[in-house]
């Protein structure tokens, strides 16, 4: 939808000869086994509708994460008064969050007895932050990581992506470095990029991510004091140790 | 994913301006909408389950339908051998009859509280029948129904569909009537289409479609004599009405 060319360093699927469109039905086949599967092996277990309701569910929320992207960032249209935190915090918890981190904890939940609305909502509390961190973290990767450490080469400014980069130094900039930003963004020349990036240096974008990645790592800890008072405190830190300062 | 410009006489959605590729992501929030509908509705019956499952599973169904259509017909490849009545058959009853036919009847059942294998194996035989036959008539009905009356143009010679009436002609043809079929078929200048339906006519296909269409009526009374005992006989018959006969 987006016309990427690669996902996860490999063709995209649709790329490949004979594939092109056939690819959207792939898709909702793919969609499909998840419930083959969960039929198969979890239909006598008392927990079985509830991963039926988590699943379809937390497609529709990634499918509107994917509608609100889509729409705010549409290709070849660059507009960067879209470009907005409260935005770009939506499309982070519904396009990537819930599926990425609330899903796979909540599945284990309920798969080990606990369906209390109060105890999910909780994990869910402190899983979406670590899903939105985990996002930033990968925005500022795409700019600052070391290509030979992350495995890829950053295209968010050039893919006129709504990132964490571009939406912070709108916060920060002055009128006449938004004039810069807006004649740069989104554009593939690598002048373009590299004024982009100057800019961000300028801004010190770099000081400001580590300063948010304090705050978040501090902010998880208490959210797990908080709000895991029934729960394994030890999912959560193992979760959060495997993200917080990665650099790939 | 076959390229289609209009559909029930509109145009395709995602030809619209401003829809394109998203139209990916729109079939994805319908179809979780059906889920959200679901969980709204019924969440607190007992067949609440029964309805997950059919709905995942129904779609499932549809997509390898869709899958081994567009296998069979790929756009821009024309393969008369591909068009078996075996592999049209089994395109028709997964691509068509379980989500048409076999999929609000079961969903009824399931609603009525009645929910064994075995009453919906008898339902599913009558239905996917029906289902069957009705798609055998959209394809008789593409080529020799009356515009004015069916409200649209048929175009499946010229789409090179797998449709009814291309199989069952390839089953009784002389090699030379062959021939000139595959120099014609799936071609979109009139030169051909016209040659196309003339082989049909010497064929007398109309001939072998009404034969067909008495075989299937008589067939289904004798499906729902055999296999309707514990449900209402006027469910099957009242649809059986709605189809058999139907110049629309």
């Amino acid at each position: 939808m987006d016309a990427s060319v690669t996902r996860r360093g490999q063709p995209c699927w649709y790329k490949r000869e004979r594939v092109g469109l056939d690819a959207i039905n792939d898709a909702f086949l793919l969609e499909g086994a998840i419930y083959r599967l969960l039929r198969r092996h979890c239909r006598a277990q008392p927990y079985y509708v509830h991963l039926l309701e988590l699943f379809t569910e937390t497609s529709f929320q990634t499918e509107l994460g994917q509608a609100l992207d889509l729409m705010t960032a549409p290709p070849g249209q660059i507009d960067l008064n879209r470009f907005t935190m409260e935005r770009y915090k939506a499309i982070v918890k519904y396009k990537t969050a819930f599926y990425s981190f609330y899903l796979p904890v909540a599945a284990a939940m309920y798969m080990a007895g606990i369906d209390s609305e109060e105890e999910h909502n909780n994990a869910k509390h402190i899983l979406l932050e670590m899903g939105e961190f985990f996002q930033i973290q990968d925005d500022y990767l795409d700019c600052y990581g070391d290509p030979e450490v992350t495995g890829k080469i950053g295209t968010d400014i050039q893919d006129n992506k709504c990132g964490w980069l571009v939406v912070t130094a709108l916060g920060v900039m002055t009128p006449e470095q938004r004039a810069e930003l807006e004649s740069c963004y989104g554009r593939h020349d690598s002048v373009s990029v590299e004024k982009v990036k100057a800019l961000y240096n300028t801004l010190q974008m770099s000081t400001l991510y580590h300063q948010y990645e304090n705050d978040s790592y501090q902010r998880l800890q208490k959210l797990i004091a908080r709000h895991a008072q029934n729960l394994p405190h030890a999912v959560f830190l193992n979760f959060a140790k495997k993200i917080y300062k990665r650099n790939k």
